[in-house]
C-alpha cells in the first residue's frame, strides 16, 4: 500500500493572501489537504512560513507539473521559497557514530519497527567497536578511523560513502567536522549535545553541570553549522538530578534523555516538520 | 487602541476545498488571517474542525454583513457548525467559589494584570469567607448560601446574578449543580477537578490519592456536563509526590497543580481555542 | 574489584532509640554506614522503616554472625522485620515477555552495559518471536506456548524455570498470573502496566485514554498480586499529549514512557530500595 | 500549640561512626529523632553533610545546655560545623521588590495562608508601586529609592530596616547589592533569577532565550555572592516553549516558573532544608 501523502514547505514574506492562493491552487488539481500549519514573524512585515500535507490519490497533475505549475501560479507572486517531498519517496540517513551506542541503538531500534520513516544507508564510525550492534540490524557499517594527520582525508572518504544520502545523523560522533564539509551539508545534519545549550558548550557538559551544582540536566538536538554547538535547535529536554548525582549517574542519565530528544528530533525532520529562520527553528510538531 | 482580532470556529463533515473556500473567503473581502489551526479526526470521512484568528482592519463588510455572506456562501455548502466572535467584545465570566482560595485568587491576579482577556462580572460564593479578596481586586461579590432545602431557590438566585455572563468558572465550588442548570450552560461550565481524572473521581482525591500510593497527584480541568466528573476534559497536569507526603502535603502540592491547570484552561477558552468533539476537547493551543 | 556495599533494610512499629541502636551496633562491628534513609509513617505510634548502605571492608564478623548478632542485639528489641543483602550476590532476573519487544529491549540494553546490577538468568514467553532478539545478548529463551487448556501446565512449567530466580519481571506479558503463583512471589514480581493506573485498568487502555480524551498519558510499574493491576504502586510517569494523537500513537508515545519507568522500578527493586507498607511501597530513591 | 521540632544541621570531614555518634547523643538526651538525611562527597574521605528533625518534648536538657554537650562530646571530636534551630522559633524574612508583583505575591500569599514558616517583617522596594497590595496583607512597605549617586546611602537604609531580619529574598529586585552587602549576609540572600542559568546570565535572559531560539525557558533560585548570578543554585524549573511564543509571552510563562521555584527555595530555607558545599547546595527535600 503506497503512501499518497505529500508535504509543501513555505517560506516567504508575509502578505495577504498566501492561505488562499496556496489551498486553492492544490484544490485546484485534485490535492486534498489533511494538515495545514502556518506561522508569522509578526503580525505585519514578518517572515511568513507554511506547511502543508496533502494527499494525491486524486490529484490531477504529475509531481513534475504540479510544481512547475506552483512556481509560475503561486511561487513567484508571493517570492516564496518552497520544497515538496512525496511521503513514498523515502529519505536516506547515515548515522556517525564513535563508540557510545545509545543515541545510535536508539535509532536503529526505532527504525526496525517502522517508527522513523527513512532508509538508514549506513553507519559510519571513527571507531570498530560497534560494528556488530549496526551489522545485527543489517545496516552496513564503516569503520573510517580519524587522526590528528588524516582528518581531511579521512572528511573525504566519509563524503564518498555518503553519495545519495540526504540527512547526516551524529548520535555522539566525538570528531568536530570541518566548516567545509558543514557547508556543503545546510540543515541536514543533526548533532545529539549532551546538555541543555547554551549551558555547557564544548566538552565534558556533565563535568561542567556537577561542577556548577545545577538541579536539573538536559539535552540539546540541533542542526550543525561551522560554529560549534551554535546551530539551530531542534528540541531540548531536560530531568531532574540532585546532590547525590554524582557525574557517571549524571551521564547515565542524560543518556536517557539524549535518545528521547534525539529521536523525536530525527523523526521531525524525516516528516518535514522543521522550517529554519535565521538562526532558529520552526517545528510543526 | 482597538484590539482587531476576529476568530472563526468552525465544525464540519471533513470533504476537500475546506480550507480553499474559507480562506478565499476571508481574503476576498479583506480579512488578513493571521493564524489557522485545523485537525480532522480520520483521513476520510471524519469530522473536520477549524480555527482561523483574522485582523478585521480592511475588512471590506461589517460583521454582520460578514456573517450573513459566510453563512450563505461558504458554510451552507458544507454543512458548517460556525461562530465568529471578536476580541474587542471581551467575555464576561464569573466565578463561583466554596471556601478555598487559592483557584480564584490565580484568576483574579492574572485577569488584574491583563493575562485574562475577560470582564470579570461577579464572584459568587455559598460562604461569605472569601468576600473581602474579591472586593479588594474591585470584583462584586455576592453570598448566595446553600442548605439541603434551599438548593433550588439558591440556584434559581445564582441563575439571575447570572444574567449576560459568558462562562462561569467553578473554581473550587463544592456544590454540585443540578442537571438542569448545567444543561443551560452547555460547554461554558469549567470546573476544576483536584485529581487527574479519570481517576479518583468524586470527593477527597487527595486522600484516595494517598490511599492508592500513586506516585504522581494531577488536576484536571474539564466543562461540566450532567455527569459528575465526566465532562470534556481541557487540560490536565501532574506533579510528582513521593510516600513522605501525607494528606495535607498532596492537598498543598495539588493546589499549586490546579492554580495553573485552571488559568491555562480558562485563558484557551476565552480565546476561543476550544472546540467539541463528542465528549474530548480540541485545544489549538 | 569486589563490591564491598550490603544493604539492611528495616521495618518496626516507630520507637524512639532506632537509629541510635541500629547505628550503633553497625559502627561497633566495623560496618561503615555510607547511606541512610528512614520513613515514619506518623509522628508518634506509626510504622518505622529504614535502608541503610553500608561497607564491609572492616567489618569484624561473617555475614552470617552479623546476621546472629543483629537479631539477638537489636531487632528483637524492636520488633524488627530486616533483611541484609550484599551487592556482591547479584540478584537473578527473568523475564516475561508476550510479542511487544520495546519494555524487554529496554532492560536487556540496559543490563548489557551494566546499568542494571543483576544477572539476566533467562526470557520466557508464551511466543516464539523474539528469540533471536534474546539470544543476541547471550540470555537464554525459553518458549512456553499457552492456551485456554493448557493455562496451569504452562505455569507449572513456567515455574520449574524460574528456580533459582529471584525476581520475575512481567514486560508486558499478555496472559495473567494465577493467584496461587503470585502467592509464591511475593514482591517478587513487577509489572509495567501501560496506563497511568488506576485510570484505565484492565485491557487495552490506550484507546480508553483515547476515548477519555485525557491530555496526558502515562504508564505504572507496581507489584504483582492476585489482584489484576492492584499491586503496589513503585513508579508512574506520563506524557503529555493532545487531540492529534490517535490509538497508535498514544501506544508508540506510552511505549517510551513504559521502557523508563519500568527501567527505574527494577533498577530501584535490584538495589534493595523498595520497602512494602500494606498496598502501598517506599522508594528509597 | 507549640511546635516542638528542632534541627540540627551538621558539615564535617567523612568519618566512621558519626551516625551513631550523633543518634547515640541524642537518644541519650531524650531528643526522639523522626527525620534523617544524610549526604557524603565521595565514598571515601569526603565531606559529610546531615541534616536531623528531632522531637523536644521529652528532651532532658535546655536548648543552651543540649548545645553545650553537642560541642564537646561529639562536635568537637568530629570537627563539625554544626548548626541546631528549633521550629518554635520563626525566622524573620524581608523580600526586596521593584516593580515586579508576581515573586512578591506569590510569597505573601502562601505566607498569609501558613505554607511559609515564618514572619514576614517587612517589604522594601525602590519604588512605591507595591505598597498597596503589601500593605494589604498586614505587612510593612518601606520605599527606599535607588539612584545612580544615592546607591550606598540607599543600601545603608534598607540595612538599618533589616536589622533582627534572618533571611532577605530578591523577589525581582533589579538592583545589584554590593559586594560589602551580600559579604555580610553569607547564604541568608536568595534571589530569583528568570533563567535556567548558567544560561542567559544578566540582563534580559527571556530576550536571551528568544533570540537563542531554545525550547525550554526556566528559572533559578539561588543564594547571592559577590558574584553577579554566579551564587549557589538552590533550584531551578523549566517550561517548554515554541517558535510561537515571542517575549512578552516567554516573560508570562516565565514569571509562572519562577514563582513555584521562589517558593520552593523558600521554603527550604526556611525549614533548614539547604547546606552549602563550596559553590554548590545540597537540599535534603
Amino acid at each position: 500500500m503506497t503512501d499518497n501523502t505529500a508535504r509543501l514547505l513555505i517560506n516567504c514574506p508575509d502578505a495577504p493572501g498566501i492561505v488562499s492562493a496556496v489551498s486553492g491552487f492544490l484544490y485546484q488539481h485534485g490535492a486534498n489537504i489533511t494538515d495545514l500549519d502556518q506561522h508569522a514573524t509578526a503580525p505585519i512585515g514578518g517572515s511568513y512560513f507554511m506547511r502543508l500535507e496533502f494527499q494525491t490519490e486524486q490529484m490531477t497533475l504529475s509531481p513534475e507539473a504540479l510544481s512547475s505549475a506552483f512556481q509560475t501560479q503561486v511561487a513567484e507572486r508571493y517570492q516564496m521559497n518552497w520544497h515538496i517531498s512525496y511521503a513514498a519517496q523515502r529519505k536516506r540517513m547515515a548515522i556517525l557514530v564513535s563508540k557510545h551506542d545509545h543515541a545510535m541503538l536508539e535509532l536503529l531500534w526505532r527504525w526496525s519497527r517502522g517508527a522513523l520513516p527513512c532508509d538508514i544507508a549506513m553507519v559510519i564510525s571513527n571507531h570498530n567497536d560497534l560494528r556488530d550492534d549496526v551489522e545485527g540490524f543489517g545496516v552496513p557499517f564503516h569503520h573510517v578511523p580519524v587522526t590528528a594527520d588524516n582528518k581531511q582525508q579521512a572528511e573525504a572518504e566519509i563524503e564518498t560513502l555518503l553519495q545519495g544520502v540526504d540527512l547526516i545523523v551524529l548520535a555522539r560522533y566525538m570528531q568536530i567536522l570541518s566548516a567545509d564539509f558543514t557547508a556543503r551539508w545546510p540543515n541536514r545534519i543533526i548533532n545529539i549535545h549532551h546538555s541543555f545549550l547554551p549551558a555547557f558548550v564544548g566538552a565534558n557538559p556533565y563535568q561542567q553541570a556537577y561542577d556548577k551544582g545545577v538541579k536539573l540536566i538536559g539535552a540539546t538536538a540541533h542542526y550543525v553549522t561551522a560554529d560549534l554547538d551554535q546551530g539551530p535547535i531542534i528540541e531540548q529536554d531536560v530531568e531532574r538530578v540532585s546532590h547525590r548525582d554524582e557525574v557517571p549517574t549524571l551521564r547515565e542519565m542524560g543518556q536517557d534523555v539524549e535518545r528521547q530528544v534525539l529521536a523525536r528530533a530525527v523523526r521531525w525532520h524525516l516528516e518535514d516538520r522543521i522550517l529554519i529562520h535565521g538562526n532558529k527553528t520552526i517545528v510543526f510538531s
